[in-house]
């Protein structure tokens, strides 16, 4: 018999076999009566995932092209941005930026930290040029929530000034109500907190981000939002060829989606974030994001003379488990337990088990089933 | 019971089965080993397709995304480009070269024929600046067969200029073999004769292709191919996240396609147009294309006085049959029957009498019975 395979990476995650069927049924074309229904329902469903009222653009591409697409829609040759850098995605807003020539002012946080919301006021007091403050809502890289909601009181003072948020995982993660807080753009990816493969990637725009997509620029094609709202809401249909067979899936998740409920969904990455997150300590571990950690994925710091990568590789060869190592500066000091996708709480009590077997195979001195207890203790009070 | 779905649209097409089940596996990750080891038999199954010993890349985007990085990653800002222009994705290129600051001169084709390759010879002749030929394998919007094998021993002629080919609806149709006729640059796409859903792209670059990218000076950050390249033989990893699911699919659709070889593969795309196309006729129908028809899909014209478009409704709303109408200038001109994806002989008998019956209802004065007649005697030959 084959080993049972268990995914607990942030990104991509397990799929609910449910939305695997739906992806699997035979290919309806994107003109089709059938297929045009699907769109409606799933525009309804990303409005509602996404707490906004503007359409939610879906993009085939990974999450990276919608990043790409709210620097080169939003802003012109030349402007200035900031840019919080606190991982490796804060890394890639610059990295964007600059390769279409927007000139980013970067916020250097510590790996492991959010960012101090005052920084980026003293920063946009000094600089009145900057046309746009990019940020994550949860650094992957890190396992760090940036305060966004703080972010934003700040930001809306600033009328030349958008905030361009990453949620790629954050929403349906974690409360990020996008039209209540402000949020002018807003991008998302489908291998996350929408329990989908990768491949779609999401955003949409405020009123005012629609203002500065009027006078952006910058040289686009394929993503280009302008074109691709107004073909959604005059034919329902996106600019170019859709990926058809994820959208179905796409329909299934948002209905599961749906049927829970927000706060529900939210809850239980709560839940198991939080059991992750004692276990660890349990077991005598760190974390790296201690003081504003994301529901997305917890970052764990390898014991003292332990290479988090050999954690990951044990996991890996004999346990049949894919979580993530440490990625640039973080790589061998961390490693990552995600909490998105199709998982329950019975993935952590596997994970933290794993864990434990492997920190005693590295010659951790750890007592064996601590961890787990620990987790079960948080998890057995939402059953 | 729901009626039976039927789908010949020149894209999305029909996937098979065995395709389907692979894309709806529980999710791998993209860098766990047994993903990793998918990827490699994928890189070896596209250079067989592609014919070619380069490094064909995956890219999660539609053929369009794809295209775009075929400009950006090649030319200069403020370059010369030559453009055929014979439909509506000749049209694409000239409109990407445009947003991107590249000047396109267009040849501009009369809808339904190919390009003249003297057109070619004499605008390099003219103008030694063009520093890349646009052009489509098959004009998807036409039914046309381009004559590549032509241009392309016009254009090696010139140093400093690339040839660039869309094939989309080529690879896997008909044969193009990549580096035998020295194409530069060639893109396609998952939802063709790949018989996968949308939401994959393809593009291989020849040396002297490369030695382009050096020199581009044309913003890019997704579709990146000198870093996508570089990962590729390095890690055996795509630049972002890959598609998993659909690259599940992919090495399914490969697979098919060794087994049969690509002169199999490419006579049943000849079979089943050469089939499309005595019906057409046995019906009093005309061709839109008869010069040089591809055989990824049939354009004909509509009868005299009948609106191409209700052909194609009736077909849809009354035998959930899906086929393409015209576009742009063709749009009530044509319908357009496609022959790719996982689709045989008797989805050609099935269109036909569907499409004898469309007739029949629009007054149109046909000998019910002639068109399969004369499909079946040709698909029949190799059964």
């Amino acid at each position: 018999m084959q080993r049972k395979y268990y995914l607990l990476a942030p990104g991509p995650v397990p799929v609910p076999p449910k939305v695997l069927a739906a992806m699997s049924e035979p290919i309806i074309h994107h003109r089709a009566p059938a297929f045009v229904k699907v769109l409606e329902e799933v525009r309804g469903g990303l409005k509602f995932l996404f707490q906004t009222k503007n359409e939610v653009l879906v993009l085939a591409s990974s999450g990276t092209g919608a990043m790409e697409g709210a620097v080169t829609n939003t802003l012109c040759k030349g402007d200035t941005s900031l840019v919080v850098r606190a991982g490796k995605f804060g890394e890639r807003w610059a990295e964007i930026c600059e390769a279409y020539g927007v000139k980013p002012i970067c916020i250097d946080v510590p790996w492991g930290h959010a960012v101090d919301p005052k920084l980026i006021a003293q920063e946009l007091e000094k600089n009145p040029s900057i046309r746009a403050v990019f940020i994550q809502a949860s650094e992957t890289s890190t396992g760090v929530m940036h305060p966004i909601r703080e972010v934003a009181e700040i930001v809306k003072k600033y009328e030349n000034t958008l905030l361009v948020v990453d949620a790629i995982s954050g929403i349906g993660v974690f409360d990020l109500p996008v039209d209540k807080w402000g949020l002018d753009v807003v991008v998302s990816g489908s291998q996350k907190a929408f329990m989908l493969p990768p491949g779609l990637a999401f955003v949409t725009l405020s009123d005012k981000a629609m203002s500065f997509v009027e006078k952006s620029d910058i040289p686009k094609y394929y993503f280009n939002y302008k074109k691709e709202i107004k073909k959604l809401v005059k034919d329902n249909e996106t600019n170019f060829t859709p990926a058809v067979s994820l959208i179905m899936g796409l329909r299934e998740s948002l209905n599961m989606i749906k049927e829970d409920g927000l706060e529900k969904v939210f809850k239980r990455h709560t839940r198991l974030a939080d059991a992750t997150r004692a276990a660890a300590k349990a077991l005598g571990l760190e974390l790296y994001a201690p003081d504003s950690p994301s529901n997305a994925v917890t970052a764990i710091k390898a014991p003292a003379g332990i290479d988090g990568q050999k954690i990951v590789k044990i996991l890996r060869d004999k346990h049949n488990i894919t979580i993530a190592g440490g990625q640039s500066e973080a790589k061998g000091k961390i490693f990552r337990i995600a909490h998105m996708g199709y998982l329950d709480a019975y993935d952590i009590i596997m994970v933290v088990s794993a864990l434990e077997m492997t920190l005693k195979e590295l010659g951790v001195s750890v007592e064996m089933g601590q961890g787990v207890k620990a987790a079960a203790e948080i998890l057995e009070k939402e059953m």
